[in-house]
């Protein structure tokens, strides 16, 4: 049917694409297909009996305020919690460096509304979060792009791409959307370094931080970009732009999520936010802070640890076992997701069409590279599936793969 | 302090500008303050312990998928009871031309991304409801007024405003936010065919029209717009896009609200919202969902009625005995708000100073006006104060314009 909003779209539509992770989830819904397509954590972790009794009492105490409309900021104790949790990583900030948003995409899509004019330059890893180059599509920027190792970000291939001019980097440090990849130590002094030189700011995007399954944590850029500034104080020096979320560590299907910033950037991102969706559901609000209180966060980050470390090892495991030589792919020690390349010249959206059909599915790698290539890449979720499904879908992918390998020769 | 940010902000931002209600909402935050400045429906009457059921139950019955990524598009059953309700007005509609959106605020900001380009004129009544600018100046919107009386929109003015070009016309037929104003039937059937005439769309914003306290509902202008189009079927054609939302009937705080529109354009609007928040938290849209399944909303409805109802005839009979003469304002037959217009050359931006130092706040109109003017207006919500404080408030404002009367002469 013809409608005369046909022929009325806006330029900016035009750079908009439906998410192919998203449109693949579609085809990923029969029940018997092993998805490691999506980005979702296990729904066995989500603590669904603290959620009713957080609902209840929150209906019980607040009442009609948690039903009321809220600022634009957000709940102020949750702020004041977030600003608190921040702190043990030695950086100063209050509630008024911080914004809650409806998920960390809407940080991206604020923080695109606020700071990008059309053609200006982002530099992004390659590959990168596909979400983000979503949002700023939209408002028409263009990307730089540097390439990644087991290391994360080569830095050393930074300067001549800060040389182009760009209005911020985005990096994600800890195990990497969708690479897997956490940036070195050695690399974020670099970085810090680097971007100082240039005078170009940060957007360190960290939605898995707290999911480490070995090793140690690293300090965040955030952090330690202070400290590099610091003259006594750990006052937060707002040179970086930080984003975390509760998703992966409460719930996804509450959309929360909070931007730490400069206080003046904080009010214009609000003024951004206003004209958005004037508040993130107060209800909801409430609702994560009266579940988060009282250290029952960290205790159950300990069980996603757990759950997802397993998984993890699991897929790995099977990989080595069954994928055929040739395959490589990346070993996180953190997050939900790893990623996986072929050889040259095989092409993982080919592949992805059969491997649906055998009912197993993940996300062929192209759609995370600003820049185009990738087209023999893949990412593998393992926090979703449990162990038993883990382990016969990588026994599909496995055999695929072999086909193909054999195939190619 | 000084960060990098400070000098990289994109032109857009110039643009935007906080809202002049919610800054002002901040100053009268003083609990002795009694507000006319909100648009807050009454706490009162929120269905809180229908809530705590729905909760406990989607928690139960729903767990772990109540708290997962859902679709952007949004809940199925709630999108299929939206489509059923909307078919009692005689459309025929599916759930693929809804989209759920994070409050009807999400629902301007998603038409802006996809239609406005910069420079694009956009047809707004005179005044109009400040969301919408605020949403779409970010856009690099334009605007082309026509002015409204006490029936709306005035239409004799529409032609000349079109032949300038507009993208599209946005309207607010029922209690318009911020008049109270209702558009009559005559009225709504010259929009249409006026608008037909010269091939421009319609986005029909309708967030309060099931709160009428007196008179009878005059049908919708999508129905209308689609009566006017019929070939015999009652299948929806199109023309006009149809916002409204949870926010007056079920609760603000859980920010649920939906559009109406073709499905292609729904397309669009879901690859912008992908990139904007993903999809409006799911566990509010089940809960929404069962919280008004079943009937209740409709008897909640007429709860809601009565005592708005109730206020609005306090205010209205308050204003008659306690304001000066000189001061005009309308009766609204439903919604949340009155206009008050005092004689020209008196300023309510002015008045309003003085007034929260005696207690009492309301809007001052001029933020409704796309182009300015509106200086000796005001808007005055009468849905969230409880009847003794209205009866006070309104004493309080009547002292203040009484002085300000004997003044002026």
């Amino acid at each position: 049917m013809e409608t005369p909003w046909d022929h009325r779209y806006a330029q900016r539509t035009q750079r908009m694409k439906s998410s192919a992770i998203r449109e693949l989830l579609k085809l990923t819904e029969d029940p018997e297909v092993i998805s490691f397509a999506g980005g979702l954590p296990a729904p066995d972790v989500f603590p669904v009996e603290e959620f009713t009794s957080a609902c209840e009492k929150v209906l019980k105490d607040f009442g009609a305020q948690a039903l009321q409309y809220g600022s634009t900021e957000g709940f102020t104790p949750l702020r004041e919690m977030i600003a608190r949790h921040t702190s043990r990583y030695g950086i100063s900030i209050s509630p008024d460096n911080i914004l809650i948003t409806s998920g960390s995409q809407q940080a991206l899509d604020m923080i695109g509304k606020v700071f990008i004019n059309p053609g200006d330059r982002i530099l992004v890893e390659e590959p990168t979060y596909l979400g983000a180059l979503q949002a700023w599509n939209a408002y028409g920027a263009e990307y730089v792009t540097v390439p990644m190792d087991e290391d994360g970000m080569i830095t050393s291939s930074l300067e001549s791409a800060l040389r182009c001019g760009v209005k911020f980097i985005y990096v994600l440090p800890n195990f990497q959307n969708p690479t897997g990849v956490t940036l070195s130590l050695q690399r974020r002094q670099e970085l810090i370094e680097i971007a100082d030189r240039y005078g170009v700011p940060i957007i360190e995007d960290d939605p898995y931080g707290q999911l480490r399954y070995e090793g140690e944590n690293l300090p965040s850029i955030v952090s330690m970009d202070n400290e590099f500034r610091r003259n006594g104080s750990n006052e937060y020096r707002g040179n970086v732009i930080y984003l975390s979320t509760f998703s992966k560590t409460l719930a996804p299907g509450l959309r929360l999520a909070w931007v730490i910033a400069p206080t003046q950037v904080i009010r214009k991102l609000v003024q951004a936010k206003q004209g958005a969706d004037l508040h993130t559901a107060t209800f909801n609000q409430i609702v994560a802070f009266e579940v988060a209180r009282g250290g029952f966060l960290d205790r159950h980050i300990w069980l996603i640890r757990r759950v997802y470390g397993e998984r993890r090892n699991i897929m790995l495991d099977a990989m080595e076992e069954l994928f055929p030589p040739g395959v490589q792919w990346t070993k996180p020690k953190g997050g939900l997701f790893l990623w996986g390349m072929l050889p040259q010249g095989m092409d993982t959206t080919e592949m992805f069409k059969v491997a649906v059909e055998r009912k197993v599915a993940f996300v062929p790698g192209t759609s995370f590279y600003a820049l185009g290539g990738g087209e023999n890449t893949m990412r593998l979720n393992f926090s979703y599936s449990s162990p038993d499904l883990i382990q016969i879908g990588i026994e599909r992918l496995g055999n695929l793969l072999k086909e193909m390998v054999i195939a190619e020769k």
